[in-house]
């Protein structure tokens, strides 16, 4: 081989290099790892490098950069049924198990069977009469031990995984992120930062009155058992503007629950996001969406595509759907 | 001179210029300047540098170095009366002067004239039956353009200079600042990040109803003639656990209105600092205090010592009370 001959091959050779050196750097640097390649993860990759480019038209300072997220369905699974409800009945059996008075309440009985006003006073029993440190603590003891009757793993370990690295990934381009979700919020508050690295004050919920009082010398705070703001459908706008006074830049749900939230983020001016969790992996999650009995979605399916928002296919955009277990 | 002789002069010149300039750096980098030496101050900067030495017992991680402030009286002026009534008079003469009818309603000049029931007439008046943007456009007007009755002023510019950098000091030792007033929450939401750099979804206060609706298309937060929360006394610890899920660490407040915040904030475990601004200074701002009309502290006196909570004189701690006019 002369060396004429050689120079091409060389430099094929090193642009070669050179390529698989940029997709290892690539590679390496995915802040979406367990998103696949498609029109999902190319939607959120090009709004967020738009908003965060201070020479583009789309530019938004980091202070306006607010991304809301639905809990239930979006960040974790939300079936057979909200898992919030599996801690009421949990926790009402290992209460009525040390009161006799407790343990002949029908309503026990027929919550268990799926009667959803009883499933109410269960609620109302578990979620009230306590004080809020109280109730923080008997849901991180509940989350610690209890598990999913199917799939076998703790409820905080059916978070999913591309929706955390979806957060960090917000976070890392200077977004702030939030829950705005139907559950209960102090419910949520219990373990928001451990699970999702988000803090109590950026975690909006439906919410249970609440009053101050100084027993025996000591400061609490006595939850009552009556309902006081059901952050859901209009409610979740409601809930936003009163926590955080600002129109959200991208919003995140999966039913139509969060119809109103995703409409109020994507109806003001500039660039926005609006995406669709669609539960369509049974081998893997759930599949539902139309006429569920938890997490309906139609109206979204009907009006997505003239809305402007995206489908995020578990089955298809997703390479891992569950945060590996610790 | 002999050179044996000239030694200690050298030596202490050297010394003397030390001193010297260690006090132009200390000057120079003095976060709190408008406030004089004394008690408050030094309590002030003790509690910061203990809850942010990593070394020391009274460490506290960032994510729980949270500081709440009250606005009316402790961040701004009171008097004669609160700024939002001011507001509402002013708005509603500026509506009137536009609708005969409502010129015709005897509530406002009753609430001219100091009628409380009036005055809840003329706030519904202007507060509600308007979308929020509207609502926040309109303050932002009126703070551009209205003037302190005595003072000749504009409302923003009759905070409280030494307030604001005590507000940056905490802010830039790792401490998050929220508002917590009886004041309503989207009012100060519509200048408190100019104003104090305190974004909007760290302020607390008093709300209407709200409800989410879609006006020929385009959706909006209406508000509604209607009381929904008062963050005032025993409202202020609910309103704090409501919003942000977490007890401060740090509390400051001016009036009776403040002393459960106070109560919550200083009852928890770990070093928590209270503190009082004293309206002892008639010929700079206002003196008041026991049965004032406005700003009422009575309880706040009497406890303040058992306590452990600190009095910020306005007369001598403060070597400026306003922020200086742009």
């Amino acid at each position: 081989m002369s060396l004429h001959s050689a120079r091409p091959l060389v430099s094929a050779f090193a642009a070669c290099l050179l390529v698989v050196a940029a997709t290892c750097v690539q590679a390496a640097t995915d802040p979406l790892p367990s998103w696949n390649e498609g029109t999902a993860k190319a939607r959120i990759v090009s709004f967020v490098q738009a908003v965060t480019d201070p020479t583009g038209r789309d530019y938004v300072p980091p202070a306006a950069r607010v991304a809301v997220f639905d809990n239930d369905g979006t960040l974790w699974s939300e079936q057979p049924v909200y898992f919030q409800a599996i801690f009421a009945m949990d926790t009402v059996k290992a209460m009525a198990a040390k009161d006799p008075a407790l343990a002949a309440n029908p309503a026990i009985a027929a919550a268990a069977k799926g009667d959803l006003k009883a499933l109410g006073e269960v609620i109302a029993i578990t979620h009230g009469n306590t004080t809020s440190d109280e109730f923080a603590a008997r849901v991180r003891q509940w989350t610690k031990t209890a598990q999913h009757p199917t799939l076998h793993r703790r409820y905080t370990e059916l978070t999913f995984q591309p929706m955390r690295e979806l957060l960090d990934y917000l976070e890392a381009n200077g977004f702030s992120t939030w829950i705005v979700s139907g559950g209960g919020v102090e419910f949520m508050r219990a373990f928001s930062q451990e699970v999702y690295g988000i803090p109590p004050e950026r975690v909006i919920g439906s919410s249970i009155k609440t009053r101050y009082e100084v027993r025996d010398g000591v400061p609490v705070i006595v939850r009552l058992p009556e309902l006081e703001f059901l952050d859901d459908k209009d409610g979740k706008p409601v809930g936003i503007h009163k926590a955080i006074g600002k129109r959200p830049i991208a919003a995140f749900g999966n039913s139509d629950g969060d119809f109103q939230m995703l409409e109020w983020t994507t109806s003001g001016p500039g660039l926005r996001l609006g995406m669709i969790v669609h539960h369509d992996d049974a081998a893997r999650e759930f599949a539902y969406d139309r006429g569920s009995h938890i997490g309906g979605l139609e109206r979204g399916l009907d009006e997505a595509g003239t809305r402007g928002w995206s489908l995020i296919s578990v089955k298809n955009d997703w390479n891992a759907v569950y945060t590996p277990a610790k």
